[in-house]
């Protein structure tokens, strides 16, 4: 868009320092734009620019950048840039900068602050991290239920300024508890003269400041509102929060689940910007979980050394075994961890969810056993006919069975791991995306092995096993 | 919510056919609450239900229900209802449910429309799925540039009754060109006599008609606004797209990628509601295209008989190595997909990525590989000790430096492998969610299979491959 157009011009500029003709192209530039440019920007650079945008153009550009950031330009600024930054910043979008600050920062940073701000800050930073309290903004706009459409719309001329919406209003009686809301619209198209409060208005919808991420995800999902207000233990209202910050957030919760999924912990910038440091330590640590676990099937597998050494043909097919096992339980596990995310089911639907499972698993385990059955049978009538140098011996029929039946067994129970891991971490009280597909894959890999095998000995004990 | 509350009652009622006090307990609750209700009843009681819902309140809790239960009670009403709920559907949902419905339904709902219904609907459906024209709704206000405030304050009053949102307004010049959007707020903080056109306005947000999904959602994250206008290719204002619809397809958009990411295709229902049959086709097809594929792993495994048959050790150890690689490309394939998504990178960056993930990879794997020496040596000192009944023989540091050197290799190559995936399918105009999990995994066993093997073979060839 306007912001590739304009950065080499821009850099252009700060090259030969001239920042009168930045001043003036940065004049029609959205600070949506602005902020893109200074992404790429070296920090340094950066902070030159905040010098010369007007105070509140630069106030909305910092809050465009990305957290990590800002922080960074936070500690370049001088005092009264700071101020003016801060002053500026919406209250929620601030307090997400906070959480990120080293703490000796924050401390400087907070003693910048107007004493009306200061008290905003503390507000949004006394409820726990990820809840409603934290996204919310108090910049709404509040009406008694006595005013006339006409005082309403007064006073929002007078005090709407600088509020974080002004789409929706709330009705709050004496004891500041919430009445109703009511969209600006419905008050501009009112009769003049009509009580606020008497005004038809929908069913209010409130979210509770100690709501989650995901509750305040789905309560907006669900009632199709620009803004919902957020209402402490009392019913008095302490905030609001704005669709355009829920798909941030929501964006930020696909983002954490698609990387624990991918079998890593969730990074906390974006994937070109982490240092290598950062990116070890959370992929690392997964991986050596996993290795770790991933052990028990060396383990499993010295435990049937003997199948091994009397048919090795067995270990030809137990890569194919074992991944069939892996990707079954990858797909019931992400099914299932995106289902609880969106409350499609609730922990006591295990056993519906259970159920369901044992289905597909079995269904798709027979589809499954077919192919490998046809695999096993066609590749031996290849090598019978002289194509392939390799064989699978007298008993190929007897290793076709103990495939196909394997493969059932495996699909289902990776279904079942897959699909049931979820609710048991929920039910420990973690949270169902650490289940990722890698973890799944390694506990069905152990079990695969075992299955495996315990097939062959069955099936082939008096063949290739005999003895 | 409410709705969990009243659900018993309202099934007491429809039980005893007591319409009217169903129809006065409906009167306070919002349409989304009763659509909550209607979900979970079946399709007759949801069809009665309707009959004694308020017309508005029909159209609008039919809107809340999902696509799949909207088709379902569309076939179960007769013309009248029909066409009332229709005719208070807002656009974009009606165009979505056409979408789904079977031909002869679309049909016939279609002739149960307005002639001015019709032609918006036509005009939606005219552009392709999944770009901004099918998102859609041509229902906001426009207004003249030579108005003043208060003449636009009165249009409001007069024509603004049932547009999607009045949040915004959008001057619009004589040639139906759009020139700026307008705040309500803004409007009504306006000096009443002043020009429509001459009030200041933010830098102009305008997504083209046939913008992809992705490029919708990203451009609301970046510009945080609570709707933006759809213009055509002359740059005429066609409709307006709100942030509470960009929600909706945002999630949509994570659930299809988390599926995808699991290795299945992307459902078009909710878990619990999608048949067996279907479940079956998006989960089977993955899952045959994948065992096809891990039958090479059978046939690398061939290839390598005569090493197995010499040192069984190996077969040990091979689950493990595989799924190591398998776990490191699932890491850099979510990291990668993600990043696409978010636009965070680009299709040109491949040989950036490709730099830090030789990094990482080579990295993390001489982390694993320094964990699997310790395994093997430390397993190998119990068994001498007594503890453990299997050993691994007098080559045992042998066989732990090729477990760990194979460990660099696959680590190193499972993350060069999962993270290019998704750049060459973009590069083939595919989605680069199709690179899951399970797909990288099988490829990354094969190429595991064949640096494990070739290592032992360097390694142990005058020892264990000796011969």
């Amino acid at each position: 868009m306007l912001g590739h157009l304009l950065k080499p011009e821009c850099e252009e500029l700060i090259r030969k320092k001239d920042w009168e003709s930045l001043r003036i192209a940065f004049e029609e530039v959205d600070p949506a734009d602005i902020a893109e440019i200074l992404e790429d920007l070296p920090p340094e650079d950066s902070g030159l620019i905040f010098r010369i945008l007007p105070r509140n153009v630069a106030g909305v550009a910092f809050e465009y950048l990305p957290i990590d950031q800002q922080t960074e330009i936070v500690q370049t600024l001088g005092s009264e840039q700071l101020k003016n930054v801060l002053n500026e910043m919406a209250p929620d979008d601030r307090t997400r900068l906070f959480e990120e600050l080293p703490a000796e920062v924050t401390k400087r940073a907070l003693e910048q602050l107007s004493a009306d701000e200061l008290r905003v800050a503390r507000t949004l930073l006394g409820y726990p991290e990820d809840t409603a309290g934290r996204y919310m903004t108090p910049e709404y706009m509040a009406l008694r239920p006595t005013m006339t459409a006409r005082e309403a719309i007064d006073a929002i001329r007078k005090y709407g300024k600088g509020r974080e919406t002004l789409n929706v209003l709330y009705i709050i009686d004496d004891r500041s508890e919430l009445r109703a809301d009511l969209r600006l619209s419905e008050l501009v198209m009112a009769d003049p003269d009509a009580k606020v409060g008497d005004l038809p208005t929908r069913q209010l919808v409130a979210i509770p400041a100690t709501a989650s991420k995901d509750e305040v995800i789905s309560t907006f999902e669900k009632y199709d509102r620009v803004a919902l207000p957020v209402t402490d233990s009392k019913g008095a209202m302490v905030g609001i929060i704005t669709a355009d910050d829920v798909l941030d957030v929501a964006a930020e919760q696909a983002t954490e689940d698609i990387q624990k999924l991918g079998g890593l912990e969730a990074l906390e910038a974006p994937y070109m910007e982490i240092s290598t440091f950062e990116m070890l330590r959370k992929r690392g640590g997964w991986l050596a979980i996993l290795l770790l676990g991933g052990m028990l099937t060396a383990t499993a597998m010295g435990t049937f050394q003997n199948e091994l050494l009397r048919a090795e043909v067995l270990a030809l097919f137990l890569p194919l075994i074992i991944a069939s096992g892996g990707n079954s339980g990858s797909q019931a596990t992400s099914l299932i961890i995106r289902a609880l995310a969106l409350r499609e089911i609730q922990l006591g639907d295990w056993w519906k969810v259970a159920l369901r499972e044992l289905r597909s698993g079995a269904l798709l385990g027979v589809g499954l056993a077919a192919i490998g059955f046809l695999r096993v049978v066609a590749w031996e009538w290849l090598h019978r006919h002289g194509v392939l140098s390799h064989g699978y011996g007298e008993h190929y029929l007897l290793v076709a069975l103990t495939v196909s039946v394997s493969l059932v067994g495996v699909v289902l129970i990776g279904a079942m791991i897959g699909s049931m891991l979820p609710f048991v971490l929920r039910r420990l009280g973690l949270d169902p995306a650490a289940a990722s597909a890698p973890f799944v894959a390694t506990i069905v890999d152990v079990t695969g092995i075992v299955i495996y095998f315990t097939v062959a000995a069955f099936i082939l004990k008096t063949t290739l096993l005999a003895k």
